[in-house]
């Protein structure tokens, strides 16, 4: 059995951001067992999962991606679109667009410490949308 | 309900490609609501979501990927399948050898600048193996 | 139809390990068509598939994730938890906390290559959890 569910986040400032009750706010009661898959249809964002409790992890994310993946180097061919553009579609490309979280009693089934990351890339991102599908 | 799906794609050079439409056209017609899983057979290529319109944002995928895992490190030891093989398996593991997209309404619900990236990570890579599997 | 099955994984060194045959101990037969979802439910590891017959490629996959996330950065400000924990939640979030593996004729289609892998990117990281879903 398949249910699909559709959200439309807030606009979220560059940076790395927990969603996790947000997403939960978006569905009914889980199924017993299953899988829950969060989408986002974005190219220059991303969905991860991790460190839920100490706000200084996502400081630093937002920093070591600034390193892996830096602005305005020199042979960078797209850049019409700003210099936050092409790194952001990058970084999107290295965390993912979706992330699968199992369902195990009525419940999402992370670990203690996991929660869902908005990885917003751009300078002004906007709104972004998600598409929530779960299959039990 | 599962249905699975097998697609041999043609060897690809070296680079980011879109494949949006040969994975399309070898699925029949979707389910109205559903995920399509779709999944690499190989360790030196991947799949990714990306934007699909701008050629440039592919040839600087290329670039910024040769950046994050360059070849002839000193310190890489497995060395006797080329320089471009042991960063092959890295650049592989980080854009991830599945995406998972969700079907609404009997089409594939992409975003309007997503499309599916083949990341062909070898000089000649050859033809790649990719298993689709839609559930709904 | 959806069956879940848990995993606790003993401690692995730091390092990329393979666990195939350890998460397929973990389950009963496989059904004939579908999809397993291995799930770590941790922050600070990870999963991936890539190669899985020399040993060598998970020897350069400690190197170069080390050069891509080094530790003792300035730049760190969540520091408390030790000089190796703040990159293994960056190297979590690149690799990702699961893989998705079609299943065909009641096995895992994967490629000759391709196997799992358990990223542990903490020093000392201890017994890993791992939820394993199947749909078919």
């Amino acid at each position: 059995m398949v249910q699909q569910y559709f959200l439309r986040l807030p606009s979220y400032p560059r940076g790395f951001h927990l969603i996790t009750s947000e997403v939960l706010a978006a569905v009914p009661a889980l199924p017993d067992t299953g899988v829950m898959h969060v989408f986002i249809q974005h190219t220059s964002a991303g969905l991860s999962l991790n460190e839920n409790a100490d706000p200084s992890v996502r400081v630093d994310f937002e920093r070591i991606f600034n390193k892996l993946v830096p602005e305005n180097q020199p042979y960078y061919t797209h850049t019409l679109e700003g210099s936050d553009d092409m790194p952001s579609h990058v970084k999107s490309s290295l965390v993912g667009a979706s992330v699968s979280i199992p369902i195990t009693r009525g419940r999402l089934n992370l670990g203690t410490w996991q929660g869902i990351y908005l990885c917003e890339f751009r300078n002004r991102g906007g709104s972004r949308k998600l598409v929530i599908t779960i299959y039990s």
